[in-house]
C-alpha cells in the first residue's frame, strides 16, 4: 500500500475537498464518521449476522442518537449525517427518513402553512408521540399513481372524509414504518366529493394510539417481512375500512374541499411535482456515494491481492492490479463513479436554483413559461440520471464483488449486502424504465419543438443545431486528435441527435400510420429508452469535462486522464451507436479501444490514491478488504472468526449422527488394520 | 392465465418432450417433482424466513430423504432429482453435492482402482460414518491450484505423509461441508519428498472421528459464516498442523510415490483435466434451468398485471406483458433461455463422449492427437460458455426481478433469493473472467495453428477459412433477407475469424515488441476476452439454430421466431463488432433492430406457452408471481401474512416508547381540540 500511495502525482487531500465541497466540509464529514464509529449505537461490524428481528430494533435504537443531533446541529450538518449514514447502514436511513423525508417531505409538498404548523405542534417535528410514514403505493399499484384504487370519500354530514380499501389490490403495500414504527400516514387516496372523484389527493391518517400502539378502529396492519436488503426497515401493508378522518386531515395546499363540499383545484398541476425531483437527485449523488465504498473495497484489495507467478517473477506472484483485464475491470467503473459525483454536484444546484425560483413562483407572473420550461428540463434530465445511475451503480456493485473472487460471496466483504441494500433504489421513486421511458418521450417532443423554431433548455440545447450535427463525422485528421474533450463532447451530440432524430421519427410514422399519441409513444418505447440512454452518457460525461476544465495544476492532469478513460469507454461501450451513425470509422474505433487500454493502465498508477481521495474511514468501508493498511487477511480472518466463534457441534448428536451411523451393522472403522488404504495391493495392476 | 394459453399455435407438451429429452424424461421429472412437494423434509414455503442456522439444519434433515433414494433407484433417476433439487434449494443440493459430488469425483479423478474400493468401503460410498469434503482453495489461492501453499511432505521412516499449513494464506477456506458436516477432506497440497516439490496432489485426509465429530488432532476447523446466498451450505476454514496420514492416503492414479520415496509422474498430465469439464458442462444447464424458474415468475406476471389505462381502454390498465418495453424486456432473455438449454444439451452430449474416448486412451494409442485435440476444444468451449450463460443468467435473474417492479424486491417473490444463491456460480469452478481468457487464448492458438495449415476442431473451423471470410458483407439483396439462418451463422463467422484474428495480431505484436508469451498473452487480455464473448455468442446461436432446424410443424414455425429473436437481439446488443467489420450496413442494423420489435411482438404471443412447456410445477417455481393459475395478488397476499403472523409489537414498551414519549412535557394528544386541524384559521391567507 506504501508503495502504491507513494505513486499519487496530486495532492490527494485537494481532491477530498473537491469532492467534498471544500475543507469545511471535509472536516465536518471527518467529524461525523468519527462520532458514528465511537456511537455504541451504530456499531457495524457484526450487522451480517443479524437477524430481521434484530436489526429492526437496532435501527429504532440509533433513532435516540439521531434525534439527538438533529436537536443540536444545524440542518446543513445533520444533512450530511444523513448522507454518511446512508452509507454506513442504508437500512436505517430508510427508516429513519421515512419521517423526516416522506412523511414530513409530504407535509411540506401538500399541506397549507396552517396544516404544517398544526402537525409540527402535534408532534410530526420532534417525533412526539408521532411518528408518520407515506402510504403511496398498492398492492395492485406501483407506478401509475393516478390509478391508486384507496377512496376518500367526503361525508359532508360529518365534516369529514372515510378512507377505505375497496379491493385486496388497493391494500397499501411496502408502506416504510408501517408494521411496528409509524403512528401516522399520508395516504394517497382518490378524492370523491358528492360522487365525483378528483384525483389522488394526500391525507394524514392516524394508524395507531401512540400511547399503546394498538390499531386504531378501522385500521388493519402487517408486515410485508424478508425483503432482498434493509432489513432495518419494517415495511408493512395497510388496509383501511371506513376510516374517518377530519376534512382538515386532507391536505390542501393545491386542491381545496371546503365545509360544503366545494373543491377548488389548482391551476397549475406542473407545480405539485417539483419536490418529487429531490429524490432523484439525491440517488444520483447515492449512486456515487455508493460507488466510492464499493470501489475502496475491490481496488484496495486488488492492490494486495496476488495470484499467479510469471516466467520471470522468480515466484513472487502478480498484484491483481497489475493485470491489464483487472484493469479493464475496475478502471472504467472508477472513472464513471468520479462522472456521477461531479454530476450529482451539478444536479444539486440546479434542483436547488429549481426550487427558489419554484417557490416564488405565482400565477400571472411573466417568467413562468420560463421556471416551466426549466423545471421539465430538471425533470427530464433528472429522470434519466436516477435510473442509469442507480443501474450503473448496481452494477458496479456487482463487479467489484465478483472482482474480489470467491471472497466476494462472503457476507463479510460487504459487496454482498451492498448490492443487495441497493438493489431497490432501481425501483422506488420511480421505475428506472419508466423513468428513461419520461426522458425519451422529453427528448421526442423537445425535438419535436425544436423543428418548429423553439429555442430548448441549456441541456438539450444540441437539437437546436440538428443541421449541424446530423451526419457530420469526426474532424480528426490523426488519431491522436480524437484525444480531446472538444470532439469528444462534438460525438456525443451527433450521436444523441441523430438517435433522438430516429425516437421522433419514429413517433412521427406511427402518428401518420393512424395511432394516438399514446399509443405511439408505447410503440417506439425501445427507441425512447436508446436516445434516453445515450442522452444521460452524453449528459455524465459532458458535466464531468466541465468540471474537470475548471481544475489546474496536477490534480487537472490526473483527472484529465480519468475523464478521458470516462469518455472514450462510454463510446466503446455504446460503440453500435458511433458506429452507425458514422461519426467514428471503424479505425478511429480501434483506435479508441486501444486508448481505453491505454488509459486504464495510466489511471491504474493513480488508483490507490483515488480511492485515498473518496476518504470513507475503515469504519465506513467496513469490509476487512477495504482496509486501508491493505493488511487484508489478518483483518479478514479475524473477522471471521469474531463473528462465528467456535463451540459445541450445533447438532451432531440430534441431525449427523442418526445419519451417518444409521446402517451401524459393521465394527467400528477400521482404517488403520490396512494403513496403505488400498493402495499396495493393486499398485502394480493400475497402471495406466 | 386461459386467454394467453388459448393463444398457443403449437403442441405445448411436444415442446416440453423435446426439452427434457422425451416424455419418458418428463414423466420422470414429473414424478419427482411431486414426491418432493409431498416430501415434508423438502418443505420450501417458508424458506426465506429462516435463519442460517436454521437452514443449515434443515439440508441435514433433507440428507435422509435423498440418500433414501440414492440407495434405491438408478444412477440416472438420482441425477434426474439432483437436477431438479438444485432448482428447487440450491444451498443444499451445494452441501449434498460436496460429498458425492467434489469429494467423490476427486477419487474418481484421482484414486487407483484399489484406492477406490477401499473408500467406498470404509464408507465413502453410503456415506456410513463417511462425510467428504473438497479442500482446495486457499485464503490466499483461489483460481492458481498450483500456486497453493498447503504441503504434504513425506517422511519416508513412517511411510507417512505431513500435512500442513505453513501460513495464514495457506488456510484452506470456502470448504462446503467443513464447519459441520464432513469427516474427511480431499486435500490440494504441494508434494514434497526428499527436499523436492512435485506440484499439487490430492490427499484423503480425516478431520474428524466420525463418532462425536471431535477434531482430530493437528485439526484447526472454523466456520466461514454468513454468505451471499446459500445458507444451507457449511462452508468452513481448516488448518493443519503437521498431520500425519499414510502414505497410501495420497491418490496415486497419476503420479506414484512409492516406499522408498521414489516419485512416477505421469507422461499425460492433460487427461487429469478432463473430469474438470463436467462441472462446466453442468453449468449451462443449470444457467438454462435457472433462467427457466425466473422467467416463469416475470413473465407470468407480467400476463397478469395490469398498470396504466390508456385513452381506450375503458379505464381497464394494460397487461404488462402488452408493453412493447415489457416484451423487449423479456422475450430477448426467454429466447435466450432456449438457446442455453439447446447447447446445455449438445455439450452433455459432446462430454459424455468425450469422457468414452478418454477413458479409452492409452499412452501410444493412435488416435491420442485426436483425442488431445477434442479434450482441448471441449475444454476452451465449455470455458467460455461455463462464463457467458453464467453471467447472462444471473443477468437474466436480476431483469426480471426488476421488471417485477416493487414485488420483486420481497424475499417470497423469490427472485431476490434465486439472485443471492446463483451469484456464486460467475466465480466457482473457474473463475468467470479467467475462464474466458482461457478461451481467448484456445482461440489465438488456433487462429496461429490453422495459420500454419493445421485443420483445426469443428468448433473453430472458421478459422480454417479466413480468407474466405475476412472482409466479408453480407449478401443480402434486400433488408428481409437477412431474415435467414444462413446469413445469420455466417455474420457471426465472419465476425468471430475478425476478432479472433485481430486478437491474435495483437498478440504477435507484443511478442515482436519482445514480450515473453505469458506477458504477451496478459497485455491482449481484453481482447481475448472479447474474441471469446463473440465466439460463446456465435456458438450458442449455432447451436439453437442447428438444433430448430430439425423441428417439423407448428412447433418449428414457433422455435424459428424465438431463434432468430435469439439472433438478431445478439447481433443487435454486438452491434459495434457487426459494424466494425462491416458485415452489416447502418441501413441493415437498424433493419435488425426494427426486427427485434417485431420478434418480440410475436414472441410475447406464444410467451405463456412457451413458459408454460418448461413444465415447473409451482412447488419448484415457488413464487406466489409465478403461479400457474395467475391468481397472483391472493397467492402473494397469503403467503406474507402466513410468514408475518399477527402478534403483540415485538418492541413497542422496551423500545419505541421510551423514543416517542421521550420529551414528554405535554398533556396528552389532544387533536381532537382542533377538528379541523390547522385548516380553517389559514384556509384564507395561503391562498397560492
Amino acid at each position: 500500500m506504501n508503495e502504491e500511495r507513494a505513486k499519487a502525482k496530486f495532492n490527494v487531500r485537494e481532491l477530498t475537498y473537491l469532492l467534498d465541497g471544500d475543507e469545511k466540509q471535509t472536516l465536518l464529514k471527518e467529524r461525523i464518521m468519527e462520532e458514528l464509529e465511537r456511537d455504541p449505537l451504530f456499531k457495524m461490524k457484526d450487522v451480517h449476522d443479524l437477524t430481521k428481528a434484530q436489526a429492526r430494533e437496532r435501527a429504532i435504537e440509533k433513532y435516540r442518537s439521531m434525534l439527538h443531533h438533529l436537536q443540536n446541529e444545524s440542518v446543513d450538518n445533520f444533512k450530511k449525517r444523513m448522507e454518511i449514514v446512508s452509507m454506513v447502514d442504508p437500512g436505517f436511513w430508510t427508516r429513519f427518513g421515512v419521517h423526516y423525508g416522506l412523511f414530513v417531505g409530504a407535509l411540506q409538498s401538500n399541506a397549507t402553512a396552517g396544516q404544517l404548523g398544526y402537525w409540527f405542534e402535534h408532534g410530526a417535528l420532534g417525533m412526539n408521540k408521532f411518528n408518520g410514514c407515506f402510504a403511496m403505493t398498492e398492492l395492485g399499484h406501483g407506478s401509475n399513481v393516478p390509478g391508486l384504487e384507496t377512496t376518500a370519500t367526503f361525508d359532508e354530514a360529518a365534516d369529514q372524509f372515510i378512507i377505505h380499501t375497496p379491493t385486496l389490490t388497493a391494500t397499501k403495500w411496502w408502506i416504510g414504518g408501517a408494521a411496528h414504527s409509524a403512528t401516522h400516514a399520508s395516504v394517497f387516496a382518490q378524492l370523491i366529493v358528492k360522487g365525483k372523484r378528483y384525483g389522488t389527493k394526500c391525507f394524514v391518517v392516524p394508524l395507531r394510539d401512540p400511547k399503546n400502539y394498538n390499531l386504531l378502529p378501522g385500521i388493519n396492519i402487517g408486515d410485508i417481512g424478508k425483503k432482498m436488503g434493509r432489513d432495518g426497515i419494517d415495511n408493512g401493508w395497510i388496509q383501511f375500512t371506513h376510516v374517518r378522518i377530519p376534512r382538515g386531515y386532507m391536505l390542501q395546499k393545491h386542491t381545496k374541499v371546503s365545509r360544503t363540499g366545494e373543491v377548488k383545484e389548482p391551476k397549475l398541476q406542473q407545480l405539485t411535482y417539483g419536490a418529487l425531483l429531490q429524490g432523484r437527485v439525491a440517488m444520483v449523488v447515492d449512486s456515487g456515494n455508493t460507488s466510492k465504498k464499493a470501489l475502496t473495497i475491490a481496488i484496495r484489495y486488488a492492490a494486495v491481492r496476488r495470484q499467479f507467478a510469471n516466467s520471470r517473477s522468480g515466484g513472487v506472484e502478480t498484484k491483481l492490479l497489475d493485470y491489464p483485464i483487472h484493469q479493464r475491470r475496475l478502471m472504467p467503473l472508477l472513472a464513471q463513479t468520479f462522472a456521477m459525483l461531479f454530476t450529482g454536484s451539478e444536479m444539486n444546484l440546479m434542483y436547488n436554483n429549481m426550487m427558489v425560483r419554484l417557490d416564488g413562483a405565482r400565477e400571472g407572473d411573466k417568467d413562468l413559461d420560463e421556471v416551466i420550461e426549466a423545471l421539465k428540463e430538471t425533470h427530464s434530465t433528472s429522470a434519466g440520471l436516477k435510473a442509469f445511475c442507480t443501474w450503473n451503480c448496481l452494477s458496479t456493485i456487482e463487479q467489484c464483488r465478483q472482482s474480489c473472487g470467491g471472497h466476494g460471496y462472503s457476507a463479510y466483504t460487504g459487496l454482498a449486502a451492498m448490492y443487495q441494500d441497493f438493489a431497490v433504489q432501481c425501483t422506488w421513486e420511480g421505475d428506472n424504465t419508466i423513468l428513461t421511458l419520461q426522458a425519451g418521450r422529453y427528448l421526442i417532443t423537445s425535438y419535436r419543438e425544436a423543428a418548429k423554431g423553439k429555442k430548448l433548455a441549456p441541456g438539450v440545447g444540441y437539437l437546436n443545431k440538428l443541421n449541424e450535427l446530423i451526419g457530420k463525422r469526426c474532424p480528426a485528421k490523426s488519431p491522436e486528435a480524437i484525444l480531446d474533450y472538444g470532439v469528444l463532447l462534438e460525438a456525443w451530440q451527433v450521436v444523441c441527435a441523430n438517435v433522438v432524430k430516429a425516437a421522433a421519427l419514429e413517433f412521427e410514422q406511427c402518428l401518420a400510420r393512424g395511432m394516438d399519441q399514446d399509443d405511439a409513444y408505447e410503440e417506439c418505447s425501445q427507441s425512447r429508452l436508446y436516445a434516453a440512454k445515450l442522452h444521460s452518457y452524453g449528459y455524465l460525461f459532458n458535466r464531468f469535462a466541465d468540471g474537470v476544465s475548471k481544475l489546474e495544476g496536477n490534480l487537472a492532469l490526473v483527472m484529465r486522464d480519468v475523464c478521458l478513460l470516462y469518455g472514450l469507454y462510454t463510446i466503446e461501450e455504446n460503440a453500435g451507436a458511433f458506429l452507425q451513425y458514422e461519426y467514428f470509422s471503424p479505425a478511429q474505433m480501434d483506435f479508441i479501444r486501444s486508448q481505453v487500454n491505454a488509459l486504464c493502465k495510466s489511471v491504474r498508477e493513480q488508483a490507490i490514491p483515488l480511492v485515498d481521495a473518496f476518504n470513507l474511514s475503515d469504519y465506513v468501508v467496513n469490509s476487512p478488504l477495504g482496509r486501508k493498511d491493505g493488511n487484508v487477511y489478518v483483518h479478514y480472518f479475524n473477522q471471521v472468526k469474531e463473528s462465528n466463534p467456535q463451540g459445541e457441534h450445533p447438532y451432531f448428536d440430534r441431525l449427523i449422527k442418526p445419519l451417518i451411523h444409521r446402517n451401524a451393522n459393521t465394527d467400528e472403522e477400521d482404517a488403520d488394520d490396512d494403513e496403505q488404504a488400498g493402495l499396495e495391493s493393486d499398485d502394480e495392476g493400475d497402471e495406466e
